[in-house]
């Protein structure tokens, strides 16, 4: 019998189950997921997020569907369509739907489950590479910083950068987690802040104009932080306010670390000027909106900037973390402009 | 006939109003100031807010108290008591009635008017010699940042930093205003917003972990902050998320001043570190709350950090804007260092 449990997700005999996501961190909703059609809503709505976990969600629901009383190929194509189009900017959902479709042309059902099985197992080992690769660089006592959410709730293995700080913990090491709200959408807030009270490390919730201040007091000693791109010379693009971190650290002399899968590098895109920078609803910065109720603060018509991400330039990381290993800046380059030009 | 004018409150025909600045930016509702008591729920309450605003509104009440039908002595001193009591940490405000009372010893109501009118003027008077002093450090197509809300809904006059600002502008130079919403209390978002859409200067809001990424891009030349104390070697404290600026703006290469009037600079602590920091209450960091609604996102027992103020040292300052001129941190600290040791 297949028993796959995340912290975001569980599939237990048969049944896909997930935790709603918009109503953390005061209530903790676990729906049943009993269609595609169910799925693409849940996507929609954002009860499930984070790239890694949508993908592996998609999977398990094609998979489970196409094992449902023995669906015809039509309707298991059909299935996957509306998947794949959930969240048409979500690579992890392209890739995920894509791979079950490729890996499984005659699309047999316990292929297919098979698959979508595997799709989870290789997150969960991607996150256990980042955590082994990550934790040896913390040390008993550090005051760790990080940004958005990067953990558990993000992925179904332990995370990214979250993930390297929580082995880092599990090793016994005494660490204290500073985590910025992350404004606009408040992931270090509302998510980061629920799951670092689940696992039982010591953390204080901050705003993102505070880190400079917890450096100059010497708060902090390491800064990780996830990666959505990349590029080949180690150039990457994170959440909004990651860039601003990487300088406060350099100037504190605090270590700074990005921290992702290798499927994040993207060694066709040179460097960080290549990275396209999405321009979000400027309504986000305007006030606040959620499960937990909506309020605006700012004019209704205030014009704003509102990035999703910012691209910290390569030379501002004390090393790239990776599942496959920690990367300086040339090492780095080294081995992914070189796939890029060969 | 006396009349005095400013952004959030007027004097004429001895009627003292005052704009509601918990209502903005979307209610203009100004309200008539009757009574002492009712000057100490409006000030209480937050109506009236910025320290040297409270302390202007503070004196005109008393002084228009005591015209008022000729109030017995006793009454004066027992309504001075009651408005210097409001916010008993607001320096300007106890400065301001403590005046009112050492000028005006035998309390006669036309003196304490006279004394009350004064302050107000002199007030206009300070913010013009900051603006007159910064104006000429901002050149013709700069990109301006700024955070907190130092403008006219501070003070009586053009503001401190937002008023080196609205100079430059109103001397006819095309500047672009970016300001950070200042997390956790917002009044960038808030009150700069509808303060600039006021006065017709383009601008636009930003999320406090953005300015990094502007900086990033070329979209800043100069930094303008207030500051709610200046020691004596110029190292300041400010509105939570300035130090970040400061140290962002010295890698990028951007010019950064803080603005503040003479009466900011307390000769008697020599340096940053000996300047207290005020921690607030840690729900203002797990939501939001205002006029406009409340809302918390972050667990409700989640530890939190929660500062007012960060200081920034003076190596960051590119020079410090006082109302009498624009100083080194060389030239300020053989000013005021040896103020404090003659």
């Amino acid at each position: 019998m297949i028993e796959l449990i995340s912290m975001g997700l569980t599939f237990k005999s048969g049944e896909l189950r997930i935790l709603d996501q918009r109503l953390l961190p005061d209530q903790e909703t676990w729906v049943t997921a009993r269609s595609p059609e169910q799925m693409v809503e849940l996507i929609q709505g954002l009860a499930v997020r984070g790239a890694p976990l949508i993908g592996v969600a998609a999977a398990l629901t094609l998979g489970s569907f196409a094992m449902s009383s023995r669906q015809s190929q039509e309707a298991i194509r059909e299935a996957a369509k509306k998947l794949r189009d959930a969240r048409p900017t979500a690579v992890n959902l392209l890739w995920a739907i894509d791979r079950m479709l490729n890996e499984n042309p005659d699309l047999n059902p316990d292929s297919l489950m098979r698959t979508a099985v595997r799709i989870f197992e290789e997150d969960v080992e991607m996150c256990d590479g980042m955590a082994r690769s990550g934790a040896p660089l913390i040390k008993d006592g550090d005051g760790v910083l990080t940004i958005c959410n990067t953990g558990g709730l993000a992925t179904v293995g332990c995370g990214t950068a979250l993930g390297v700080i929580s082995e880092a913990a599990r090793q016994g090491k005494k660490i204290h987690v500073y985590f910025c709200e992350t404004r606009p959408l408040l992931q270090g807030g509302r998510l980061t802040a629920w799951e670092l009270q689940k696992l039982g490390i010591p953390h204080t919730l901050i705003c993102d104009s505070m880190a400079a201040s917890l450096m100059q007091q010497g708060k902090i000693q390491k800064c990780f932080v996830g990666s959505d791109r990349i590029a080949a010379n180690g150039d990457f693009a994170n959440k909004i306010g990651t860039y601003s971190l990487a300088v406060l650290a350099r100037h504190h002399g605090v270590a700074f670390y990005p921290v992702a899968p290798l499927s994040t590098v993207d060694p066709k895109c040179p460097n960080g000027a290549a990275i396209p920078i999405e321009e979000r609803n400027p309504a986000e910065v305007r006030g606040v909106s959620g499960s937990f109720g909506k309020v605006r603060w700012a004019p209704e018509n205030c014009a704003v900037h509102n990035p999703s991400f910012d691209v910290t330039p390569v030379a501002l990381a004390s090393g790239i973390v990776l599942n496959s290993g920690v990367y300086s800046a040339t090492e780095f380059s080294q081995k992914f402009s070189a796939a890029a030009t060969s």
